[in-house]
């Protein structure tokens, strides 16, 4: 079936999408970007990923050219134009397109929305049950993670890194701390059931599958310790796992070769991971 | 007229040339870019800038479409199709377009190259008689910025902090020291003659204006020191100025509304400004 996108108001086959080389989100990567799961054709933590647009949206002075409503609506419609049951809506928002190249915005430009439908099995991935190989990479990146923006070399390079080491996801890593995997936050549980995450701040993005997994695993008694944490504690953790909009929990079996605890994925990620899903599904829109 | 574009070996108008929404440099930054400066109709430091081009595109793995003498057709194909008399040609080279968005890019993407011609005058700029000033912010780029990425989203937001001060450059200040600026190289004159400009590192990109306006100050007698500087040095500086493509050299007359020196453009700005044209005009090709 061909994939519809959605390109300033229009809805077209994604071969077709197109924007203007004069886009700024093409020239200076100034613009934005949400991931929002699709699971039984219905939305995921639409609400989050809605919030945390308007955030980076503020952060870098973009108006959203549509109501939240509006936005619903596109999202909905793109998952009916593509019959979209399980996978993920691309949204990206940049601040549009000038007559000519220059770094300072002229006023009153255009933004450009696009949207785009991806199939992707979420729900039921084989890796959940293998768990994750994770490789560190420097933290390269710049100095305002917390805006999701499109701005995404050092991340792309991170996950090359990984990819040709033979694993699924690089933790960057700066003054021996990890901040947060390449696409997904980091998280450890010490053996004393203390779960370990970074807290927001601009070294970090706010992840929107964190904030859920979070408020479950404290519904499962666990403490929430919101501070950096090294590799070599995230070895002896009793469970390390990541938590993304598409990898929702993932368990991480291993960091840089070295196992994490025994080397599987632990059980805590599995039923994080299991109420993560259940409570997805209840709140789909 | 009609500005023509070159999209992957078509030419076309400008306002019809595009990428596809699933171009890795509109998604992900993934890309890097070239300006250079026309004057006369001829290009202007171009084995620099395809030496820097090459350096880029290396550091981060994507593999030139075209070889030099064929860059440097399209350049000047550009200029023919544009009558491009002073100006610039920008290029940017690309990761490419896959069928589906993933941070990993599949092995044999065909690589994106855009480039495209904008009129401007450079050579008898009135802002090279009265000087910019300059207005200070934070660095907030990442790591790697001797690559020349289109990831310049915190040089856009240095800008837009530039203008909305009413300052034409911006220079970015990391660890109390002046890196370079939002898009340019920056130089001090001490009252002893000598030039400081920070040393080529990962800090900062490596300047191919700054490379031929350095060659001209020692043959001017000066000594160049590769160091990096405070504001505080810069004010009491006896000149301050910027180099880049597209301004060449320009003096710096102040600094969050402080003056440099007697807040008026320095005489030696003005000499290696002169000096850089008739050099530019002598080895255009």
């Amino acid at each position: 079936m061909t994939s519809i996108a959605y390109v300033n108001g229009r809805y077209l086959p994604l071969g077709q999408a197109s924007v203007s080389v004069l886009d700024r989100g093409f020239l200076f990567a100034d613009g934005i970007y949400e991931v929002t799961v699709v699971i039984d054709g219905k939305l995921i933590d639409s609400d989050a990923h809605l919030s945390r647009l308007h955030r980076s949206a503020g952060e870098i002075g973009i108006a959203l050219p549509l109501s939240d409503a509006d936005l619903l609506d596109a999202h909905r419609e793109l998952i009916g134009r593509n019959s979209l049951i399980e996978g993920l809506i691309y949204l990206q928002l940049t601040r549009g397109a000038d007559d000519h190249r220059d770094f300072v915005p002229p006023a009153g430009l255009a933004p450009t929305l696009v949207m785009f439908a991806q199939e992707k099995a979420v729900v039921d991935m084989p890796a959940a049950r293998t768990g994750f190989a994770v490789k560190t990479v420097s933290d390269l990146r710049w100095a305002r993670r917390d805006i999701k923006s499109v701005a995404l070399l050092a991340q792309v390079i991170a996950k090359r890194e990984a990819v040709a080491a033979g694993c699924q996801e690089a933790w960057m890593v700066e003054d021996g701390l990890v901040t947060e995997g390449a696409s997904s936050t980091a998280f450890i549980l010490t053996s004393d059931n203390r779960l370990i995450t970074r807290p927001n701040s601009h070294a970090v993005l706010p992840g929107c599958t964190a904030i859920a997994v979070s408020a479950l695993a404290q519904e499962q008694g666990l403490s929430i310790e919101r501070r950096p944490f090294t590799v070599d504690e995230a070895l002896a953790a009793r469970e390390a796992f990541i938590t993304s909009a598409s990898t929702l929990v993932m368990p991480v079996v291993s960091i840089d070769g070295a196992p994490v605890a025994d080397g599987e994925p632990g059980p805590m990620a599995a039923r994080l991971r299991e109420l993560y899903i259940a409570r997805a599904r209840a709140t789909a829109v």
